[in-house]
Protein backbone atom coordinates (compact mmCIF):
# COMPACT_ATOMS: atom_id res chain seq x y z
CA UNK A 1 0.00 0.00 0.00
CA UNK A 2 1.39 3.47 -0.82
CA UNK A 3 2.20 5.74 1.85
CA UNK A 4 -0.39 7.57 4.37
CA UNK A 5 -1.34 11.12 3.70
CA UNK A 6 -0.52 13.10 6.75
CA UNK A 7 -3.04 14.89 8.04
CA UNK A 8 -2.44 18.39 10.20
CA UNK A 9 -5.10 20.05 11.79
CA UNK A 10 -5.76 22.53 15.23
CA UNK A 11 -8.88 21.53 16.62
CA UNK A 12 -9.83 25.52 16.79
CA UNK A 13 -9.50 26.11 12.83
CA UNK A 14 -13.14 25.94 10.95
CA UNK A 15 -11.53 25.06 7.57
CA UNK A 16 -9.34 21.92 9.94
CA UNK A 17 -12.87 20.76 10.63
CA UNK A 18 -14.18 20.89 7.13
CA UNK A 19 -10.86 19.00 5.83
CA UNK A 20 -11.60 16.80 8.55
CA UNK A 21 -15.03 15.62 7.56
CA UNK A 22 -13.90 15.03 4.14
CA UNK A 23 -10.25 13.98 4.22
CA UNK A 24 -10.65 10.21 4.77
CA UNK A 25 -13.21 9.49 1.93
CA UNK A 26 -10.65 11.17 -0.64
CA UNK A 27 -7.65 9.04 0.74
CA UNK A 28 -9.93 5.96 0.43
CA UNK A 29 -10.71 6.45 -3.28
CA UNK A 30 -7.16 6.11 -4.01
CA UNK A 31 -6.49 3.41 -0.93
CA UNK A 32 -4.44 5.55 0.73
CA UNK A 33 -4.59 5.82 4.67
CA UNK A 34 -4.46 9.09 6.27
CA UNK A 35 -2.23 9.99 9.21
CA UNK A 36 -4.00 12.56 11.52
CA UNK A 37 -2.14 14.45 13.24
CA UNK A 38 -3.15 17.47 15.51
CA UNK A 39 -0.89 20.29 16.70
CA UNK A 40 -1.11 23.36 18.47
CA UNK A 41 -1.55 26.35 15.76
CA UNK A 42 -0.81 28.99 18.11
CA UNK A 43 2.78 27.59 19.00
CA UNK A 44 2.61 28.10 15.12
CA UNK A 45 1.77 31.41 14.80
CA UNK A 46 4.44 32.37 17.42
CA UNK A 47 6.66 31.18 15.25
CA UNK A 48 5.48 32.46 11.91
CA UNK A 49 4.26 35.96 13.59
CA UNK A 50 0.81 35.63 12.07
CA UNK A 51 -2.44 35.77 13.87
CA UNK A 52 -5.59 33.76 13.64
CA UNK A 53 -7.27 35.09 10.50
CA UNK A 54 -10.71 36.44 12.30
CA UNK A 55 -8.83 39.18 14.00
CA UNK A 56 -7.48 40.62 10.93
CA UNK A 57 -8.77 43.76 10.02
CA UNK A 58 -10.88 43.40 6.88
CA UNK A 59 -10.24 39.68 6.74
CA UNK A 60 -11.75 38.53 9.85
CA UNK A 61 -15.39 39.42 7.99
CA UNK A 62 -14.22 37.64 4.67
CA UNK A 63 -13.45 34.73 7.10
CA UNK A 64 -16.30 34.31 8.65
CA UNK A 65 -18.66 34.60 5.84
CA UNK A 66 -16.63 32.20 4.37
CA UNK A 67 -16.40 29.72 7.11
CA UNK A 68 -20.33 29.44 6.61
CA UNK A 69 -20.40 29.59 2.73
CA UNK A 70 -17.85 27.14 2.98
CA UNK A 71 -19.77 24.62 5.72
CA UNK A 72 -23.08 24.94 3.01
CA UNK A 73 -21.31 24.04 0.30
CA UNK A 74 -19.84 21.25 1.80
CA UNK A 75 -23.51 19.97 3.85
CA UNK A 76 -21.89 20.49 6.67
CA UNK A 77 -23.60 21.69 10.43
CA UNK A 78 -22.39 24.98 11.24
CA UNK A 79 -22.40 27.55 14.28
CA UNK A 80 -20.35 30.21 14.96
CA UNK A 81 -18.77 29.08 18.09
CA UNK A 82 -19.02 32.37 21.00
CA UNK A 83 -15.58 31.78 21.88
CA UNK A 84 -12.92 31.61 19.30
CA UNK A 85 -10.37 30.58 19.33
CA UNK A 86 -9.74 28.39 21.64
CA UNK A 87 -6.84 26.49 23.71
CA UNK A 88 -6.92 22.81 21.96
CA UNK A 89 -4.59 21.58 24.70
CA UNK A 90 -7.21 19.00 26.20
CA UNK A 91 -8.48 17.72 22.49
CA UNK A 92 -5.12 17.24 20.87
CA UNK A 93 -4.46 15.26 24.06
CA UNK A 94 -6.90 13.30 24.38
CA UNK A 95 -6.74 12.66 20.60
CA UNK A 96 -2.59 11.55 21.08
CA UNK A 97 -3.82 9.74 24.31
CA UNK A 98 -6.54 7.32 22.28
CA UNK A 99 -4.75 7.48 19.12
CA UNK A 100 -1.88 5.31 20.82
CA UNK A 101 -4.57 2.33 21.60
CA UNK A 102 -7.08 2.58 19.13
CA UNK A 103 -6.56 4.13 16.04
CA UNK A 104 -9.74 4.42 14.98
CA UNK A 105 -11.45 5.79 18.28
CA UNK A 106 -8.98 8.59 18.09
CA UNK A 107 -10.13 9.61 14.71
CA UNK A 108 -13.79 9.44 15.49
CA UNK A 109 -13.13 11.46 18.46
CA UNK A 110 -11.76 14.31 16.45
CA UNK A 111 -14.84 14.07 14.22
CA UNK A 112 -17.01 14.27 17.34
CA UNK A 113 -14.99 17.02 18.53
CA UNK A 114 -14.79 19.17 15.74
CA UNK A 115 -18.93 18.64 15.48
CA UNK A 116 -19.20 19.88 18.66
CA UNK A 117 -17.18 22.83 18.52
CA UNK A 118 -18.15 24.27 15.28
CA UNK A 119 -21.45 22.16 14.21
CA UNK A 120 -23.08 23.07 17.48
CA UNK A 121 -20.64 25.91 18.99
CA UNK A 122 -20.00 24.08 22.39
CA UNK A 123 -16.92 25.25 23.78
CA UNK A 124 -14.26 21.82 23.39
CA UNK A 125 -11.31 23.53 25.67
CA UNK A 126 -12.34 22.85 28.96
CA UNK A 127 -10.88 19.12 29.77
CA UNK A 128 -14.45 18.21 31.14
CA UNK A 129 -16.31 18.03 27.84
CA UNK A 130 -13.51 16.83 26.15
CA UNK A 131 -13.92 13.92 28.41
CA UNK A 132 -17.36 14.38 28.05
CA UNK A 133 -17.21 13.67 24.17
CA UNK A 134 -14.86 11.46 24.35
CA UNK A 135 -17.34 9.01 26.96
CA UNK A 136 -20.24 9.30 24.25
CA UNK A 137 -17.90 7.47 22.14
CA UNK A 138 -17.28 4.97 24.88
CA UNK A 139 -14.04 5.97 25.90
CA UNK A 140 -13.20 5.55 29.81
CA UNK A 141 -13.73 9.23 31.01
CA UNK A 142 -11.34 8.50 34.04
CA UNK A 143 -8.53 6.36 32.40
CA UNK A 144 -8.71 9.86 29.86
CA UNK A 145 -8.73 12.83 32.66
CA UNK A 146 -5.48 11.11 34.31
CA UNK A 147 -4.13 10.93 30.81
CA UNK A 148 -4.69 14.59 29.97
CA UNK A 149 -2.67 15.08 32.81
CA UNK A 150 0.37 13.00 32.33
CA UNK A 151 3.74 14.10 31.35
CA UNK A 152 4.07 11.36 28.08
CA UNK A 153 1.06 12.65 26.48
CA UNK A 154 1.58 16.58 26.91
CA UNK A 155 5.18 16.09 26.05
CA UNK A 156 3.68 14.01 22.61
CA UNK A 157 1.83 16.80 21.37
CA UNK A 158 4.46 19.21 22.61
CA UNK A 159 6.54 17.09 19.90
CA UNK A 160 3.51 16.74 17.23
CA UNK A 161 3.55 20.30 17.12
CA UNK A 162 7.55 21.11 16.97
CA UNK A 163 7.40 18.30 13.76
CA UNK A 164 4.72 20.02 12.34
CA UNK A 165 6.80 23.18 12.45
CA UNK A 166 9.98 21.50 10.76
CA UNK A 167 7.80 20.24 8.39
CA UNK A 168 7.30 23.33 7.23
CA UNK A 169 3.30 24.04 8.42
CA UNK A 170 2.09 27.00 8.86
CA UNK A 171 -1.78 26.89 9.02
CA UNK A 172 -4.41 24.63 9.34
CA UNK A 173 -5.29 22.06 7.63
CA UNK A 174 -2.39 21.06 5.84
CA UNK A 175 -1.90 17.64 4.40
CA UNK A 176 1.10 15.85 2.85
CA UNK A 177 0.72 14.08 -0.24
CA UNK A 178 3.76 12.02 -0.51
CA UNK A 179 5.70 14.84 0.34
CA UNK A 180 3.68 17.19 -1.97
CA UNK A 181 2.61 20.17 0.72
CA UNK A 182 -1.13 21.44 0.74
CA UNK A 183 -2.54 24.13 2.03
CA UNK A 184 -6.16 24.85 2.97
CA UNK A 185 -10.07 22.48 2.86
CA UNK A 186 -10.11 24.51 -0.41
CA UNK A 187 -7.38 22.47 -1.79
CA UNK A 188 -8.30 18.97 -0.91
CA UNK A 189 -9.56 18.69 -4.66
CA UNK A 190 -6.44 19.25 -5.92
CA UNK A 191 -5.24 16.21 -3.27
CA UNK A 192 -7.58 14.21 -4.81
CA UNK A 193 -6.39 15.19 -8.45
CA UNK A 194 -3.04 14.87 -6.84
CA UNK A 195 -3.77 10.78 -5.46
CA UNK A 196 -5.62 10.64 -8.79
CA UNK A 197 -2.58 11.74 -11.40
CA UNK A 198 0.85 11.21 -9.22
CA UNK A 199 1.72 15.35 -9.75
CA UNK A 200 1.23 17.92 -12.12
CA UNK B 1 -28.41 41.76 -18.37
CA UNK B 2 -27.24 41.16 -14.57
CA UNK B 3 -24.53 43.19 -13.53
CA UNK B 4 -20.88 42.74 -14.27
CA UNK B 5 -18.52 41.24 -11.84
CA UNK B 6 -16.16 43.18 -9.93
CA UNK B 7 -12.78 41.62 -10.48
CA UNK B 8 -10.20 43.43 -7.80
CA UNK B 9 -6.47 42.36 -8.54
CA UNK B 10 -3.03 43.90 -7.82
CA UNK B 11 -0.44 43.33 -10.89
CA UNK B 12 1.80 42.17 -9.02
CA UNK B 13 -0.13 38.87 -7.35
CA UNK B 14 0.90 35.87 -9.17
CA UNK B 15 -2.67 34.58 -7.84
CA UNK B 16 -4.77 37.76 -9.69
CA UNK B 17 -2.35 36.46 -12.97
CA UNK B 18 -4.25 32.84 -12.54
CA UNK B 19 -7.68 34.49 -11.95
CA UNK B 20 -7.21 37.19 -15.19
CA UNK B 21 -6.54 34.00 -17.70
CA UNK B 22 -9.80 32.93 -16.15
CA UNK B 23 -12.13 35.09 -15.21
CA UNK B 24 -14.15 36.75 -18.48
CA UNK B 25 -14.52 33.33 -19.47
CA UNK B 26 -16.17 32.32 -16.73
CA UNK B 27 -18.43 35.05 -16.46
CA UNK B 28 -19.42 34.74 -19.86
CA UNK B 29 -20.44 31.08 -19.42
CA UNK B 30 -23.11 33.01 -17.44
CA UNK B 31 -23.95 35.76 -19.53
CA UNK B 32 -21.79 38.33 -17.55
CA UNK B 33 -19.85 41.05 -18.36
CA UNK B 34 -16.27 41.44 -15.50
CA UNK B 35 -15.44 45.10 -14.25
CA UNK B 36 -11.87 44.99 -13.65
CA UNK B 37 -10.74 46.96 -11.21
CA UNK B 38 -7.12 47.13 -10.17
CA UNK B 39 -5.80 48.54 -7.46
CA UNK B 40 -2.67 48.91 -5.25
CA UNK B 41 -2.52 46.06 -2.72
CA UNK B 42 0.86 47.50 -0.94
CA UNK B 43 -1.53 50.52 0.44
CA UNK B 44 -4.41 47.70 1.21
CA UNK B 45 -1.65 45.94 3.52
CA UNK B 46 -0.95 49.38 4.98
CA UNK B 47 -4.37 49.09 6.19
CA UNK B 48 -4.45 45.77 7.33
CA UNK B 49 -1.09 45.02 8.93
CA UNK B 50 -0.69 42.48 6.18
CA UNK B 51 2.57 41.61 4.81
CA UNK B 52 3.55 39.78 1.24
CA UNK B 53 2.87 36.15 1.37
CA UNK B 54 6.76 35.15 0.28
CA UNK B 55 7.82 36.99 2.89
CA UNK B 56 6.23 34.94 5.44
CA UNK B 57 8.21 32.42 7.55
CA UNK B 58 7.31 28.73 6.06
CA UNK B 59 4.25 30.44 4.35
CA UNK B 60 6.85 32.55 1.85
CA UNK B 61 8.10 28.54 0.62
CA UNK B 62 4.59 27.01 0.10
CA UNK B 63 3.34 30.25 -1.21
CA UNK B 64 6.18 29.73 -4.29
CA UNK B 65 5.43 26.03 -4.98
CA UNK B 66 2.26 26.99 -4.95
CA UNK B 67 2.37 29.81 -7.33
CA UNK B 68 4.22 27.26 -9.84
CA UNK B 69 1.94 24.46 -8.99
CA UNK B 70 -1.18 25.89 -9.90
CA UNK B 71 -0.11 27.65 -13.17
CA UNK B 72 1.22 24.08 -14.14
CA UNK B 73 -2.57 22.97 -13.44
CA UNK B 74 -4.09 25.59 -15.50
CA UNK B 75 -1.78 25.26 -18.10
CA UNK B 76 -0.39 28.73 -18.22
CA UNK B 77 3.40 30.13 -18.51
CA UNK B 78 4.83 30.96 -15.34
CA UNK B 79 8.57 32.13 -14.56
CA UNK B 80 9.39 33.48 -11.32
CA UNK B 81 10.40 36.82 -11.52
CA UNK B 82 13.80 38.27 -10.66
CA UNK B 83 12.00 40.80 -8.28
CA UNK B 84 9.11 40.47 -6.33
CA UNK B 85 6.78 42.50 -5.24
CA UNK B 86 7.09 45.21 -7.42
CA UNK B 87 5.02 48.61 -7.26
CA UNK B 88 2.19 48.66 -9.99
CA UNK B 89 1.34 51.92 -10.33
CA UNK B 90 2.57 52.53 -13.80
CA UNK B 91 0.35 49.58 -14.42
CA UNK B 92 -2.43 50.05 -13.02
CA UNK B 93 -2.88 53.72 -14.18
CA UNK B 94 -2.14 52.95 -17.77
CA UNK B 95 -5.32 50.31 -17.50
CA UNK B 96 -7.00 53.29 -16.19
CA UNK B 97 -5.91 55.42 -18.69
CA UNK B 98 -7.23 53.49 -21.66
CA UNK B 99 -9.94 51.64 -20.07
CA UNK B 100 -11.58 55.39 -20.18
CA UNK B 101 -10.85 55.52 -23.96
CA UNK B 102 -10.85 51.48 -25.05
CA UNK B 103 -12.26 48.87 -22.32
CA UNK B 104 -11.16 45.62 -24.50
CA UNK B 105 -7.84 47.04 -25.22
CA UNK B 106 -7.68 47.64 -21.68
CA UNK B 107 -8.18 44.15 -20.76
CA UNK B 108 -5.92 42.82 -23.33
CA UNK B 109 -3.04 45.11 -21.72
CA UNK B 110 -3.85 44.19 -18.30
CA UNK B 111 -3.50 40.53 -19.44
CA UNK B 112 -0.53 41.12 -21.91
CA UNK B 113 1.11 42.98 -18.75
CA UNK B 114 0.59 40.00 -16.51
CA UNK B 115 1.96 37.65 -18.98
CA UNK B 116 5.40 39.68 -19.70
CA UNK B 117 5.11 39.34 -15.79
CA UNK B 118 4.76 35.98 -14.39
CA UNK B 119 5.35 34.18 -17.62
CA UNK B 120 8.10 35.85 -18.54
CA UNK B 121 9.32 37.48 -15.78
CA UNK B 122 9.78 40.91 -16.94
CA UNK B 123 9.62 43.25 -14.22
CA UNK B 124 6.84 45.67 -15.04
CA UNK B 125 7.32 48.50 -12.65
CA UNK B 126 9.48 50.83 -14.88
CA UNK B 127 7.04 53.14 -16.74
CA UNK B 128 9.26 52.38 -19.76
CA UNK B 129 8.67 48.85 -19.82
CA UNK B 130 4.50 49.50 -19.85
CA UNK B 131 4.59 51.39 -22.45
CA UNK B 132 6.45 49.07 -24.51
CA UNK B 133 4.21 46.30 -23.96
CA UNK B 134 1.36 49.08 -24.68
CA UNK B 135 2.94 50.05 -27.81
CA UNK B 136 2.78 46.11 -28.59
CA UNK B 137 -0.92 46.41 -28.44
CA UNK B 138 -1.22 49.25 -30.56
CA UNK B 139 -1.67 51.63 -28.07
CA UNK B 140 -0.10 55.37 -28.38
CA UNK B 141 2.93 55.22 -26.55
CA UNK B 142 4.12 59.09 -26.34
CA UNK B 143 0.21 60.07 -25.28
CA UNK B 144 0.59 56.79 -22.51
CA UNK B 145 3.69 58.13 -21.23
CA UNK B 146 2.44 61.58 -20.94
CA UNK B 147 -0.56 59.75 -19.43
CA UNK B 148 1.43 58.19 -16.84
CA UNK B 149 2.11 61.21 -15.14
CA UNK B 150 -1.17 63.01 -15.27
CA UNK B 151 -2.80 64.25 -12.20
CA UNK B 152 -6.11 62.79 -13.12
CA UNK B 153 -4.68 59.68 -14.00
CA UNK B 154 -3.23 59.38 -10.77
CA UNK B 155 -5.94 60.01 -8.83
CA UNK B 156 -8.16 57.56 -10.72
CA UNK B 157 -6.22 55.06 -9.25
CA UNK B 158 -5.84 56.05 -5.68
CA UNK B 159 -9.61 56.63 -5.84
CA UNK B 160 -9.86 52.94 -7.11
CA UNK B 161 -7.81 51.43 -4.14
CA UNK B 162 -9.82 53.53 -1.60
CA UNK B 163 -12.74 52.37 -2.91
CA UNK B 164 -11.72 48.65 -3.09
CA UNK B 165 -10.56 49.09 0.45
CA UNK B 166 -14.46 50.62 1.41
CA UNK B 167 -15.60 47.33 -0.11
CA UNK B 168 -13.34 45.05 2.30
CA UNK B 169 -11.00 44.31 -0.33
CA UNK B 170 -8.00 43.12 1.67
CA UNK B 171 -5.95 40.49 -0.86
CA UNK B 172 -5.60 40.01 -5.15
CA UNK B 173 -7.68 38.66 -6.53
CA UNK B 174 -10.83 39.11 -5.32
CA UNK B 175 -14.16 38.88 -7.02
CA UNK B 176 -17.70 40.05 -6.32
CA UNK B 177 -20.87 38.24 -7.51
CA UNK B 178 -23.87 40.10 -6.84
CA UNK B 179 -22.54 41.39 -3.96
CA UNK B 180 -20.82 38.43 -3.12
CA UNK B 181 -17.06 38.23 -2.18
CA UNK B 182 -14.80 35.26 -3.11
CA UNK B 183 -11.03 35.70 -2.68
CA UNK B 184 -8.43 33.71 -4.51
CA UNK B 185 -7.99 32.26 -7.60
CA UNK B 186 -8.91 28.67 -6.27
CA UNK B 187 -12.42 30.42 -5.32
CA UNK B 188 -13.22 30.76 -9.28
CA UNK B 189 -14.94 27.31 -9.23
CA UNK B 190 -17.14 28.62 -6.60
CA UNK B 191 -17.55 31.79 -8.78
CA UNK B 192 -18.89 29.69 -11.48
CA UNK B 193 -21.30 27.86 -9.13
CA UNK B 194 -22.70 30.71 -7.45
CA UNK B 195 -23.50 32.29 -11.07
CA UNK B 196 -24.74 28.80 -11.80
CA UNK B 197 -27.12 28.33 -8.77
CA UNK B 198 -27.54 32.17 -7.69
CA UNK B 199 -26.19 31.11 -4.36
CA UNK B 200 -25.93 28.73 -1.61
Amino acid sequence: MAAALDFYFDFSSPYGYFAAERIDAIAARHARAVDWRPFLLGVVFKTTGQTPLTEQPLRGDYARRDFARSARLYGLPFTWPERFPIPTQAAARAFYWLDAREPEAARALAKALYRAYFGAGRDISPPAVVIDIAAGLGVDGAALATALNDADVKDRLRRSTEAAIARGVFGSPMVFVDGEPFWGADRLDQVDRWLATGGW
